[in-house]
C-alpha cells in the first residue's frame, strides 16, 4: 500500500474512508478503491502475485494464510482449430477454470478476506446461484469466516451442496421471483449489520484486477489490443481494467487495451445497450439463458460500464443460446471445457471479426471465466455421448472408428 | 534429454529400445524409462516445467502446443483446523484439482502427446471410467490426435459426456465385470495396433515425476519426509518417486522422501499387502468403494510398488468408507473440495500419527488428486444441504444464525 485509500463513487466522484467500506455509494453508484501515489508503485520480488503487486492494493496487512492459491492460471494460444474459426491468429485464452473454485471468482474471494481481517469482520454474506456463493464459502473456510449464502428456491440442490460441504450456511428463500428475494435479504442484511458482497463491490474489484497484473507479467509487458470478458455483476470487467488503468498510471505501460463486453443475447441489458447506443441500462427481468452463471438482469456496475465502453471505446457484443452452445463445443475441441457462460466470449469475437468491428490481427484474450464441471445439465444439449458395444461386438466397432479417423484427417496434427 | 533413453523391465532389469515403446514389458511387468547422464543433468531457466527439467525427460522434441498449462499447482500449509485434526503441524496440501481438466492426470496426458508426436501416432486409446479418459481426451483435442475411451457399462453418463464433449470416441463396452472387459480390450487393441495407454505406463509415469520436480521447486531444494499419495494403477506414485530418484542422481538433493500409499479399506490390494508383510498383491475382485476413481483391483503396478516399499522404507495405510468421507468433509471445511479418492490420503496420515508410525513433527505431503466436481453424487451421503426459508421468515433465520456463530467460536480466526 503506497499511501492512504479512499473510496470514490465511479459516477459523482464523491469520497468515502476505506475503513467504512460499503458495498454501493448511498445513490446505488458502484464505488471503487483509491489509492494516491501510484505514480510510484513498482512491482517487488515474492511468490505471491498480491504481495508483488502490494503497492496496488489497499490492504494494510494481507495474511498468506487467506489464499487457497488462487490466480497464476495459464495464458495459452487458442490453438489452430480456434483461430481459424475466429479468424484471429492471435487469440490468446487466459483459464481462469484452474483457480482453487475453479472459477474467476477466487480471485476476488481473497481480497475479501483481505478486508474481513482489515475490518474484523467474522461473517459474510452473498446472494448467488452458484460460483461465487462456491468461492467465497471455500474462502471463508480457509480464513475461519462464518458464510452465509441466499441461493433462490431455483438453485439446483448439487450448487447448493458444493457451497455446504465447505461449512456455509446456506437459505434457501423462495419468493415469487429473484430479483423481490434480493431486494427484501439486501433491506433485511443492512437492518441486521451483515455485509452482503456482491460481486460488482470495491473489494472484489481490488480481487479481480489481480488478473491484469498477471497478465502484463505473462505478456511481458505488452498490453494485449482486446480483453473479452463475459459480463454479469460487472465487477470482473471493472477491476481488470482498473489493473490496467494502474499500470499505465505508475508507467509501466503507455497504452490501454480495449474491453469487449460479452453477454447471452437472452440476457443482454448492458450489450443491447452498447449496441443500440443507448445511455441507460433497460432491466431484463425474464432471464432465461443456458448461461447460468450470468443471471444478473439488472447489473448493478451496468451504468459506470456503459460509461467506460464510451470513454474508452469498448465493443459490447452478445451470444445466442445456439452460439454459446457451438462455441461451449468448439472450445472443448481444442482442449477446453468451460461452462457455458465462459464460451459466450468466444462466439461474441467470432461475431466481431465477422462484422468487421475488430481487426483480424489483433491480440485477443479470451478470459475462461469457469469450469465446465459447473454445470453438466448442459451437456444434455450437445450430441455427444457413448456408443455401445458389447464383447462380441467391440472389435467391429473399433474398427470402424479407426476408419473413420483415416478418411477423415490425414495429416492434421497442427503445427505450433 | 542428456542422453539415449532406454526403457527398463522393473523387476527383471531387461532392457528395451525407447522407440519401440510399450506400456508393460512381455511378461507384465512395470517398465520405466533409464536415461544415462543424469549426473550432469541440470535446471534450465524456462518458463515451462518440462523445459526446466528437460534434462531429465526422454523425448527428442517437446512441442509447447501440446500443453494445456497443467502443472503450476499450489502447495499451501493445510490450516489450523488440518493441523489439529490430524496432529501434523507441517501438513502440506499439492493441490491437483487444479490442473486443466481437474486432476492429476494431466501431467501424464502431456508427456502421452510427446510421445505420439515421437512416434507418429495419431491414435490414443485407454480403459477409463473417468479422470483418464477426461485428461485423454482433452490433451488429444489440442495435439489433434484421435482419443478412443473405453468405458464399462456402469460409467455415469455425466462422466462419458464429459469425454466425449473433447471430441473423443466413447465406446461402452457391456461385459460381465470390468476385469472381463479390460483384458477383452487390451488382447483386440493389441491385435489392431492400438496402444491403450496404462495409468501405470513408463511414459505417463514420465509425466506424474513433473511434480517430483515442482515440489523440488517449490520446496526451495528441501525434501519432505513423507509424501502421500492416493494409489489405484501405480503410476503417480511410481512416478513423483523416480523425479525424487532422478533429483538425487543429479546431486540436487541428498535424501528421498518417504512414500505413503494410501488406498481405500474396501480396495486395498497394495495396502493390505504391506500391512500383512505380503509380497504378493491379492487382486479384490467386487470392488466397491465410494472413492471411484481408485477402481484398480488388481493394479498392474502393485508387486513392483511392494518392491520399492520394502526397498525404500514405504508405508501403507487404507481408509474406510466412513474416514474417507470424514477426510472430504474436514478437507472442504479447510476450504479444499476434492473427490472422495484424493480425500483418503487425509485419513491415512492421521492413522498412521495416532498409530505412531509417523513422527508428529514430519513434514507431510499430501497429494490432493482430484477436484470434488468429479464426483457430485457423493454429495449425498454428507449431511449439508440448505435451510429454506420464505420472505416472510428469512428475517428470523437470518438472526438465528448469526446467533449460532456468535455463541461458537469467538476468536477462532486461525493466524498464519
Amino acid at each position: 500500500m503506497t499511501g492512504r485509500a479512499e473510496l470514490v463513487s465511479t459516477i459523482s466522484g464523491r469520497k468515502y474512508p476505506f475503513d467504512r467500506i460499503e458495498e454501493f455509494a448511498e445513490n446505488g453508484e458502484s464505488l471503487e478503491v483509491s489509492l494516491p501515489g501510484l505514480a510510484h508503485a513498482r512491482p517487488r520480488s515474492s511468490p505471491h502475485l498480491w504481495e508483488r503487486f502490494g503497492d496496488f492494493l489497499p490492504f494494510p496487512g494481507m495474511n498468506p494464510a487467506r489464499s487457497l492459491g488462487e490466480g497464476n492460471t495459464p495464458l495459452l494460444p487458442a490453438g489452430r482449430q480456434l483461430h481459424e474459426w475466429t479468424g484471429l491468429p492471435n487469440l490468446l485464452l487466459k483459464n481462469e477454470t484452474q483457480n482453487p473454485t475453479w472459477s474467476f471468482k477466487d480471485r476476488g474471494s481473497l481480497t475479501c478476506m483481505f478486508l474481513a481481517d482489515f475490518l474484523g469482520e467474522r461473517v459474510a454474506a452473498t446472494i448467488s446461484t452458484g460460483n461465487m456463493g462456491h468461492s467465497l464459502a471455500a474462502y471463508g473456510a480457509r480464513a475461519g469466516v462464518k458464510v452465509i449464502v441466499f441461493v433462490p428456491g431455483f438453485a439446483p440442490r448439487e450448487k447448493v451442496d458444493a457451497m455446504a460441504i465447505h461449512g456455509a450456511t446456506v437459505l434457501r428463500v423462495e419468493a415469487p421471483d429473484y430479483s423481490a428475494m434480493k431486494r427484501h435479504v439486501l433491506g433485511l442484511a443492512g437492518a441486521l449489520g451483515v455485509r452482503i458482497v456482491s460481486g460488482n463491490g470495491p473489494v472484489r474489484v481490488e480481487g479481480y484486477k489481480l488478473a491484469a497484473f498477471e497478465l502484463y507479467e505473462q505478456m511481458e509487458g505488452r498490453v494485449p489490443d482486446y480483453i473479452a470478458v463475459p459480463t454479469s455483476a460487472c465487477g470482473h470487467v471493472r477491476g481488470i481494467f482498473k489493473g490496467y488503468r494502474e499500470l499505465r498510471e505508475a508507467g509501466l505501460i503507455r497504452s490501454l487495451p480495449r474491453f469487449i463486453v460479452v453477454q447471452a443475447r437472452n440476457n443482454n441489458p448492458i450489450t443491447g445497450a452498447l449496441k443500440r447506443g443507448d445511455e441507460q441500462i433497460v432491466p431484463v427481468t425474464d432471464v432465461r439463458t443456458i448461461a447460468e452463471a450470468m443471471t444478473t438482469g439488472d447489473p448493478p456496475g451496468g451504468e459506470e460500464v456503459l460509461r467506460k465502453a464510451r470513454a474508452f471505446g469498448w465493443l459490447g457484443e452478445d451470444a445466442t443460446e445456439e452460439e454459446i452452445l457451438e462455441s461451449q463445443r468448439r472450445l472443448a475441441a481444442a482442449g477446453f471445457f468451460v461452462e457455458p457462460a465462459a464460451a459466450t466470449s468466444l462466439a461474441a469475437v467470432r461475431s466481431l471479426v465477422r462484422n468487421r468491428r475488430i481487426d483480424p490481427a489483433a491480440t485477443v484474450v479470451l478470459m475462461l471465466t469457469g469450469s465446465g464441471l459447473k454445470d453438466m445439465d448442459v451437456l444434455r444439449h450437445h450430441a455427444c455421448g457413448a456408443r455401445t458395444s458389447s464383447l462380441s461386438t467391440v472389435a467391429s466397432d473399433l474398427r470402424a472408428v479407426l476408419a473413420e479417423r483415416t478418411s477423415e484427417s490425414p495429416g492434421t496434427l497442427p503445427g505450433h
